[in-house]
């Protein structure tokens, strides 16, 4: 599996991606999910990948030759969405390709991508891709797309981020993301890529690789364990009996009653279980006594 | 959809249940998840459902009717065990009924149980229950079980959790797990069935139905945000000059190199590619007619 997340935001892109790949359990490996395209003069754009390794590494390769679809590849798109447009092409053309012997196989033609960057003279936008090569874009108010293994990691990130959050704070949050998601997920695995895209640079000027030795992912590890707990432990208890007002759990919903406690039925109607349990079992070994008959004809 | 978490400790059960069913977005309903079975003199039991609305239903008809599997029901069954193996076979008796129809409609046979409680002179259990009627129960060392939209949830029940933890903490637990859930994920909903076991009782004693008017449910709520921000606040951010030691982001992993950044082709390259573009068009165009042509012969 994988996880991916890419944010979109006032100061610039965040890209975080892990590297776990596998095909069942007894076949783990560590692929990059991450590329950087850069002409320092006018353009910068990252892409992340999840879905099947052998069809994400071939977009990845015909983005990388430059192949022209419409007359336009990643160096000479006018702007970021005609850019996205060129990432999809690529998609689509290994969909001619690989899709009806992957069907055959049993195989979904699954991919999806993280793309974003900037065009000079373009504010920083980030498009999530799919399999079929169409695509959406990251807006204000949606400031982030996650790929892959994306359910634990998008509580934190639903609290604390938005648009206006600043990139090392979005960093952080990413990494939090990402952290949360290796706890409760093996098929989410280290090393990590991430990369923090400044507004208007053009180049990948914050750019790490991180292990589990890198000192601030090992903070974030420790301590947002800690944190969470001591969180967990500043909220009251609940209070059954109604003694702490604030804190009542005993206070009813409106419209809905009481779950229905179910006690047992009568002896009466235990033995007419019971009867009804023996006068049906005869007639059952008749019926499947037939059906083997009819069978062996 | 649905969320559904039930927890196996040392002193009792917590089980907690959300409401909300949709078969497709336009058809969402509220249906109760929990079920309840008591006899206070000798055996306590709840279990909790998600899947197939009308699978599971007819599954908690047949066992509120006693039917009898091999003489046994939930009243008669010897202990916990036992009583699983009669819930699993009542799933095999609705598989038995309808899962040519399903099938043939396209529809998998999905089911899943959370079922658990405590019958006198034996230990409270509890039981994951799957489609095939087969289950597995909680140890000491995997205290929990959820089924449907589980990931939101399951960070911080990782992280807080374990089989000592005392039921009044477990049950903020699951309420906090309940809530993340309910925050990334409109497909569970309020109200919310919340009972909590309490080991020998042989009854329930604490059973509720919450909806957002619950004092202590609108304190998680509105708590949890805050203390999930103060807790993200209270971590560093990351220092990519390497200023700051201990949130120095910059040291890169020891055995995977950076990402490499992609600069754009040279003039020749960019020409060339250019005149592979026009050159295969004809050919690809000629290929297409003789496709037709062998069409329509």
């Amino acid at each position: 599996m994988t996880y991916c997340v890419g944010l979109c935001l006032k100061d610039g892109l965040v890209f975080l991606s892990d590297t776990r790949t596998n095909a069942g359990v007894d076949q783990i490996g560590t692929f990059r999910k991450m590329s950087i395209f850069q002409n320092a003069n006018d353009r910068f754009f990252a892409i992340m990948s999840s879905g099947n390794l052998a069809i994400t590494q071939s977009v990845k390769e015909i983005l990388l030759q430059g192949q022209l679809f419409k007359g336009k590849n990643l160096w000479t798109a006018k702007n970021s969405y005609e850019a996205a447009t060129v990432v999809g092409d690529a998609i689509k053309q290994v969909y001619e390709r690989d899709h009806l012997a992957l069907e055959q196989s049993g195989f979904e033609f699954n991919c999806n991508m993280i793309f974003g960057g900037q065009v000079k003279g373009e504010k920083p936008r980030l498009f999530n891709i799919y399999s079929a090569g169409n695509f959406i874009e990251a807006t204000p108010e949606n400031c982030y797309f996650q790929i892959g293994e994306s359910k634990y990691g998008k509580p934190i990130l639903d609290r604390v981020l938005n648009f206006t959050t600043p990139l090392n704070l979005a960093t952080k949050c990413a990494l939090i993301s990402m952290d949360s998601t290796l706890k409760s997920n093996i098929s989410v695995g280290l090393p990590l890529d991430m990369l923090v895209y400044e507004k208007n640079s053009l180049k990948a000027t914050k750019l790490v690789t991180l292990d589990s030795a890198n000192p601030y992912f090992a903070m974030i590890h420790q301590l947002w364990g800690e944190k969470l707990r001591e969180a967990f432990n500043s909220i009251a208890e609940p209070s059954w009996s109604g003694a702490h007002k604030s804190s009542d759990i005993s206070i009813p919903a409106k419209k809905m009653g009481a779950v229905i406690i179910n006690h047992p039925p009568s002896k009466a109607q235990m033995a007419k279980l019971r009867t009804t349990c023996k006068a049906s079992k005869p007639v059952k070994k008749v019926a499947s006594k037939k059906a083997v008959a009819k069978k062996k004809a």
